[in-house]
């Protein structure tokens, strides 16, 4: 079977338990959990979380199947792979130096990045992408000294 | 004791269970997770996490020592109040009617939103900011109609 990429979005009742609960059902299979965000909803009970992990499809919807069985899940449901529909997040901590500043500079416009913060000697920056852009932007500004970064995790509809 | 929000990061090795064991240090303490994101690093064995939980210093102190005891936790570390690091991405299906149209474009701009994707009767955007920001932007759409939104939790260095 492919082992691809999978993205699962959950409704769930605002619980502490419910995470532990899921990422439970995760590991108990092996399966390791790429990415994760979860947050709130207009409603405050409600949490929507979203998880992106690799497997096959078979195993993939042995999971759902058994989230959906989970008390506090109210649904769960595949993403399909839609590009447009599947974002992302990254903060970045550029080092600047004389012989790289131009370079840099010229990356943040090319990847029409947002600059947060910004020292003489590095930069904060944030831009948004799906997870294509993203890897991307990271190959561009690695060979200029990435200090640190932070991905959101895939945020979709 | 005050009872306020808190920002934890966790460097942990990317393992099957670690999530799950994580997840259930709080929801045993009766500790609600209000936002979790977590993404690979530059090097594949590791993951960050950032957790936002609510409580007070003293028992967000206790959790944080049961932490740091965990097998695959490598650093377990308090992130200070700071807005400017401190970013959060929301995606956000807005309703589009003759009615509303004028305004929503006049609030996209306003809040220098991303057009994610734009139909005849509504419109995909995504947004970056502090979490003040991302509220106020959520108070802003809301009275011309949120059909669906996704917010990322914090992204932090």
């Amino acid at each position: 079977m492919e082992v691809k990429k999978h993205t699962i979005k959950l409704v769930v009742n605002n619980r502490p338990d419910v995470l532990a609960r899921i990422a439970g059902i995760f590991s108990g299979r092996g399966f390791n959990i790429e990415s994760i965000s979860a947050n709130i909803t207009l409603d405050p009970n409600v949490t929507k979380i979203r998880i992106v992990t690799m497997g096959d499809s078979s195993t993939v919807s042995k999971i759902q199947n058994q989230l959906k069985k989970l008390v506090d899940v109210q649904s769960v449901s595949h993403i399909r792979e839609s590009k447009h529909g599947r974002r992302e997040m990254i903060m970045m901590q550029v080092n600047l130096t004389d012989e790289n500043r131009r370079d840099v500079m010229k990356a943040i416009d090319e990847f029409q990045c947002k600059i947060v913060t910004k020292k003489v000697d590095h930069c904060i920056i944030e831009a948004t992408g799906n997870e294509d852009d993203i890897e991307q932007l990271i190959k561009r500004f690695e060979p200029m000294g990435i200090e640190d970064f932070s991905r959101s995790g895939v945020v979709a509809l």
